[in-house]
């Protein structure tokens, strides 16, 4: 089993942006834990982060045929991108939304998210565990098809 | 550690209300495999459900000292409740709120909580088993501090 | 073929209640007289009053393998229980949704329905007179089907 | 006593417009039992169908010295005509606002009328039986005046 | 100089059609008055009513070389005919609106009008006087050019 | 018969402030014109011009007893005061609301009036012979009484 | 002369409950020095608090024929329980509408209310004082009529 | 192959009305030219003008059974026409939406369509010569099917 | 203790003005029982009223250092005056806000205060009782400090 | 003549992407049936297409000088991009707006456009044969400047 | 060069009113500072501060024919003042509008004003050295004509 | 001091792209003239433009440790960049936004900011001085930090 796991604008940053907001663990530790949490599931893991909108497009359009599934933290682009939108809806590829921040409890924009009503679920506000958390959930729905 | 779980309206139907929305398995299946998850944990559980929005109020409010933290799927009152939120704000006890499915791919009254910003997190879609990754986030919250 | 009439808050209060309003006929009057139509069709009734929402909501839930079809003036909870349009969708059973008085002819907050999208249809402005109406239409729907 | 019944645009299409919206029956069927039901309550029948707006304007002011009471399903000018509802203010003639579809499960143009707040009340949803529902409805308030 | 007068839906009524909002003059006593002021400022005078949408568009469209201003009180069709609107557009004649009650007074729908930034100016709130002084305001607009 | 006509900020720049918008003729030369017609009604004029609202307010109250009708011309006060609306209710003179410009043609903030309701009636986009054309039909009123 | 007062859900955490917001008294203090006001304003009191909006609703009912006039302080039920007002409308008895909290300086959904309408009057921000001063203000109104 | 061309209010002025807006050919040229494409197409068209709402229903209305598919150009009615809409639901017809002028480019209130949704598609902006290029879109649908 | 009451526009109209709105009370009659229940409390009083929005503003300028707290009634500019708001801001002076009217139910844009964030709490809908029981409050407060 | 074609993001993906939405055509086969077209149009034809927002705006920067107009085909960046429209601001190049689908049959998001005023027109709905109409538009449209 | 700077309500408290919004620098400071910045430029600078709408109306007035262009901050009256927009679209003088603090930090109200479409820029922010950057662009703006 | 000056898309085209609104001056012209003015304030200025928002986002991001402060102009990202906002709001650097046209005079999508409210402040209107009053505060700011 496949997993990507696709990360949006500025998750570079994370441990040194608004710590207070988004956790002091760095991009790459996150990474590092997801990777062991899917080896005990026997999942490949895809890992990759992107800045330009296009460039998560196109990540997103490769998935099609190369992964059986996917975690998308969207970050800003949950909230603006029609085109990332209509890449998910293209591939038709089963994916979890997940939040570093509980973005229910932020700023008015961030409430609305262009993509959730095509996730199979979402997990928001727990930081790096979110991902763990989102991983468990994305194999059970794969394995139970 | 006491975890409480407090279930909302039309919650003890499930299994048989619409299935293909909620799934098919009953509240007192999910309560099990809960329970276990608590077990393994080392929590103790408590496990409630309620048709009556001043129950649901009059339990959170019996939270206080009597538990460390909670889940809580308040289904219908998520979005209409302001007394829940009232009875949150009052005890002050860290909470995971949880949703069987996806609500932000449903109607719009259901995309807006009157909890979520309260909450530490949101974990929604995944069934029953989305109660089992609230009680882990939960868990490592209250460990955490 | 057996029929119930669920009846929401403060409507215990008709004939003294706001009359220019509500008409000047109690519930107990009204009832008596859809008894007879009741009677007249071969409808077994089932005739209750809530001025709670959990209670409503739990009626609603008990009318499942009791229940033909139901007639449901729910009063304020119309406007604002999103738990008992929840209800209404687990029990799937046939509805008539009943006012007294015209809802189109009164304050904003009284001409949406979280409801009348579920039931068959809508009969309101004629008092006591449109339970006997709405039965009719009820039980033609339930013969036709 | 002398009711009319007016009907608006596309209503002369019935039977063959939209079946699973509108039902099967066609609108001169639906004339034969009404005129029926009226025959039983002794009431004289006006029955007419227009699709043009300014017909139903002028079919509604000449009401005023020629008919006790209406029944006006205006079909989609019920959302759109303000002529016609100046013309029902200016007859000042009871009449109950009929539709065969229940217009509250439809798209949102449909839930707003334009009439329903002068009339009587409303019976929607029922099909061909909602006139004769209406036409019981209506001689039941002339008969109290 | 040559004007018309063209009146829209239920104007025909007048008189008689809510006499405390409208007044009690008939349309007839109305263009009699105006006929009357139309010859003292050596008016040719046209006058029309229409209940009709349509037939008011052709109405406007005729003006185009046969009047050199009009007077417009479209009633209804103020609120909501884009058509009339397009007509006037067309053809590009100086007009006057004219309401017989005081439409900011009135109900919301009645405080806009599709009309009003094509006219010269607007008279509301006098009654018939007011067809008179938008003669004259017409009049001295005409003579001004 | 005594007129007040009250006009609001920056009419005292008339003739110079943007001709294009509200004509050519000064505030003085109106006034004259108004005088003039003052006198073969009958009437004594009363005529004031104020840039602020709090002395607006204050010759609105000074009318009670003093005045038997007014036209008011508030020009950007008719949009934004509140204080001015409460004057007039206090003291229940009849008046006529006057614009030199059609405000229907203008920017949005200036199609709505806090006044408008309370006036008789609204003349507007007809420059100085407005206010002749207002005063005509607030004596004509005056007089009916 | 009989006074009763409502208060609504979570208004038994009062002292415990963010005290930052609703001040450090107990409900039952307040009720203390409320009972000793009415004592020297020779009132008979009534008092009681519920969680449930249903029993709020029939605690109102039975205000009917038991009381002169009431002070409600219904909480989150203010901005949310339609069935509340209505029970309201029914009993049509006086009372006053009392706030621990400023909520004008609260989130949004506590800037509404329901009941005000129907009220005398408002006394908000003053925590348990506004009792008082409500008890006062509903003394001087049952006495002036 | 037969197909309408249904042209809407004013269409009858086009040449001389507001030409910098809707071009300067006449309806009467455009028709021309439509009937060469029409002929070169093998397509056998039907052509008409309607200012009345009720009778362009109509039209609609008498499609069933005689037209393959239609050209629509609703001009005014393509925004407040309902009935026009619920004509078009009847008759099930294929059809292409055709404007003039770039709707979209225009006042607020022209750039929603009632209609576009049930067209196959919409050409706008490019004078008659959309009506040759809704042709040949029609016909290409029409043979594809 | 030195208290400032400031009232605004329109209310030296008071007794005369509208008075199924605010009473039969004249002002002066007003401020002559809040100076008997000032001297009761040993509170200077000082009492003024202001058309002008600027002079206001410059009341309460004029505040800071002179008072040690304040009344205030700011009528209409309630819901209008920015520049109110500010001066309130920028002396940071304790104030609580009264309105002799129960500003709840009248028209919506009375609901709205500007102002009513920065008060300490509000009294509405008790006449000139207010202004007393507004500052029993607000001595209460000043004391608590 | 030169015309350019732009393709927005996914685009790349027809024939596989959503084919119920957007046919069966990959955009290799659309661009070949298109340079056909211009083939016998004379026209020289550029083909591109872009998933990153700055690609397309560079791509139109470049327009200028180099094609005599364009075709433009922004899919999901019709709906968000600001920058797409200022450089079509700046190029001032004329050009066609083309959509395969109807967008005003789908989600509201889909049914505004930052271009579309700024295009001689649009055309969609039709798949690929909507490139060729507006190939057609334009070429007719730079021919007639 | 002629140049007026122009302050509105409550720049008199400057200094001492919310020190963290709006700088420790007194109004006169401020003063202070521009006029020796004028003086460099060879500017003869009016300096004003009003806190009545109208007293800043007056004084818009009087700049035409005195100045050649002016600095407005015009406070809390840039959101709410119409009157003060038509007065400088009546002098069409050319003026930079200034504010100390940077509005779009702040609350909604303050982010739109009625003044900033007129002027020829915008500077916010930078306390008092916005006037003199004002000035620069002001001047820059003047000699360039 | 280092600061960064970063421009956004289509202000490479400055000068050609629509110079009425924009102004003459090329990019390369601005620059020449904000570098001069920093050499005289002892600055050290970076100096760039992007068309794609990714690259814009990571060219904030690099501003940390490398730069001191930056000028900001995002132009059309200003309004739609979420993206932008967050690696701003990472980095904590002090900025001011620049924009050469005044946007509050432009249509309405260009009058809100998703970056305003994080800068110092804001300066609009005045083409490529506003670069050189912008750096001139920003120098202020950061001096006096």
């Amino acid at each position: 089993m496949r997993v990507a796991v696709l990360n949006g604008p500025n998750l570079n940053l994370l441990g040194t942006r608004e710590p207070d907001v988004y956790g002091r663990s760095s991009l790459a530790e996150i990474e590092q834990r997801v990777r062991q949490a899917a080896g005990e599931l026997d999942v490949t893991l895809e890992w990759a982060q992107f800045n330009s909108e296009g460039d998560l497009v196109e990540a997103v359009q490769q998935l099609a045929g190369h992964a059986d599934g996917a975690l998308i933290n969207a970050a800003a682009y949950t909230h603006t991108s029609l085109a990332l939108r209509d890449a998910l809806l293209a591939v038709q590829l089963p994916f979890v939304e997940v939040h570093l921040s509980n973005i229910f409890g932020r700023d008015a924009i961030r409430r609305t998210s262009l993509l959730a009503d095509l996730a199979i679920g979402i997990v928001a506000g727990f930081g790096g565990l979110g991902y763990e958390l989102g991983l468990t959930a994305l194999v059970s729905h794969l394995r139970e098809r």
